[in-house]
């Protein structure tokens, strides 16, 4: 049984959904050294999020981007939260709804996702800048 | 300490939300072996998830999807990922929202889940076919 | 390796987001012999939840509460689970948006959230009561 704790920042992004499982997999090399366990990623932040949804067609990301900002509008007339900007507190409900976490599977040394899988982050703000993570990973390793 | 990992195909379903608790436990024998643990269930799909709501009247399953098919509407003006039909773009939305994977506590050989929680199966496609999950399971055993 | 497993009740709070983080922390003084490792945390319902937010201004909390009522209304016309009250179909959909569970990646001895990160726990009942939760730690404890 072994833990593995690393701490790293993405890429800064501009707001939207963005693809980034290669980024995070080149911050993990340790990941193949585990024939089972599992992945866990947080990011310490309220106003950006981690989802897993089709690594494929960027139309994807656009329309999810979307229908967030249709769903979680601006400037909601019952907003009380306003003084950090009109981006800010849809952020805070985006990040709640979508989750700041995720535990992925691992087998046999790589991430076990779907074949349509990646990991994106969410960027909720219109500069949220670079976006820290704190991967965690328990599992068995290969004996040597 | 120990690790279970297997992964296994559901029944294929209607759209909706269904209760498989006791068809994935009829997957994982091996629960009863550990004393504590955490159970994670991880769905390799993006147009299906999983949830965990009330395991006994059914109407709480079709108010939900009718819930879900209302505030994600098929055919938005929006969408540009129509290529794979109008029921597409709006499952990739509610499998973000609803997320992939569950995790469960185990204790005493039995999930810990409340005397009116169930596992659900939201299917989010017309016709998705039978899915597939990663079960994994971290633990430790009664000693023998 | 080291389990640990408690189960406890937290205090009935009305009907919205409130910020747990201290009361979680309160029931849980064995997080400071962990070096490294996973909390996880299960609440025993499905008309509560549990997600991460601002720690900071309590407004952010007071908009959530009006956002989701927004957008998940009482009363809808398609509702057919309605004997239990107009809170409580809600209930179930925004605790299957927000989600039952979360893990938090343990480090030195506390929790890694981030510097605006907090635990809330998300009443959806008018009189929900107080709320089952299930802890679980997995890690490496320091060596004594």
């Amino acid at each position: 049984m072994e833990w593995l704790q690393k701490e790293f920042a993405l890429d800064a992004r501009r707001r939207g959904f963005h693809l980034v499982t290669r980024e995070i997999l080149g911050h993990l090399p340790e990941l193949r050294e585990f024939e089972v366990g599992l992945l866990h990623l947080f990011i310490q932040h309220t106003s950006a999020s981690l989802t897993i949804n089709e690594n494929a067609d960027p139309d994807v990301r656009g329309d999810l981007e979307r229908y967030f900002n249709q769903y979680v509008p601006e400037d909601a007339p019952y907003f009380v939260h306003t003084l950090e900007g009109s981006d800010d507190m849809p952020a805070h409900i985006k990040s709640t709804i979508l989750g700041n976490s995720l535990s992925i599977p691992i087998g046999r040394g790589a991430l076990r996702l779907g074949v349509w899988q990646g990991i994106y982050l969410c960027e909720h703000r219109n500069d949220g800048g670079s976006r820290r993570l704190i991967a965690t990973i328990t599992g068995k390793k290969y004996s040597a």
